[in-house]
């Protein structure tokens, strides 16, 4: 299979931030990445040390929230200087990896 | 910890194509991959650039589906071969890694 | 935008192992690892070559439970070694990957 560099990235929030659809927003508006997909967890903990979960006592959590997006390495580049100047410190993951391009 | 090389590779699908569960039986029967994982997300738009999630409103959604597996390089190149035939161009991304051998 | 060398971790385990929130609180009290997501999949199946999913005929079935993680390579190598004492071969996936520093 031929194929073309794209960089990954993995973006981690909680639903209590409220930020994973203005994120959504922005990244579909704004940024115009070929594509997002958000992922909901069922337990995680952070920097804060606190657990959050979904159990049956427990089920207006603050669950983990993640956001995941792949694109050409230099549209990522710049997608990310956007990001980090209101994404905490250790919250976005990236690496190198290739997607599938039909040549 | 000693480990082996693998490739990654995750799919992104819709619901709506019903395309994941033959995809899952054609990984398992034909291609005998290790494993798979299916994951649904929660929201995503992709090439069309439309916006699909689960709200209170739109429950019955074209909801993203992941399939994510992991294999000796040269089984997985094999493996894309075969997938880059059908899947769309965009749509499988592969990186590599390390697995454990308990060696 | 600056970033730091991290190690991504994923440890792929099923619900009946009843293993994922023992491992959580390890990873949490023991490792002190910076931070952990786990994520259930919709279907999936392993080594045993038995498909796991959640249909309405089977909703308590053995689903796929992955952990995810990521910290320092070092620090990262180190939780490896442990786990890999009672993790079965094949079940712990890693590569490296850049986090976001705020710097």
């Amino acid at each position: 299979m031929s194929g073309k560099p794209v960089t990954m990235v993995r973006i981690y929030l909680t639903e209590g931030q409220h930020q994973y659809q203005q994120l959504m927003s922005l990244l579909h508006d704004q940024e115009k990445v070929a594509g997002v997909t958000a992922f909901r967890g069922i337990a995680g903990f952070g920097q804060t040390g606190i657990l959050h979960s979904s159990s049956l006592l427990d089920m207006s959590l603050d669950l983990p929230i993640i956001l995941e997006f792949f694109d050409a390495p230099e549209k990522v580049s710049g997608v990310l200087d956007h990001l980090n100047s209101f994404i905490k410190p250790g919250h976005i993951v990236s690496w190198s990896a290739t997607v599938n391009s039909g040549e």
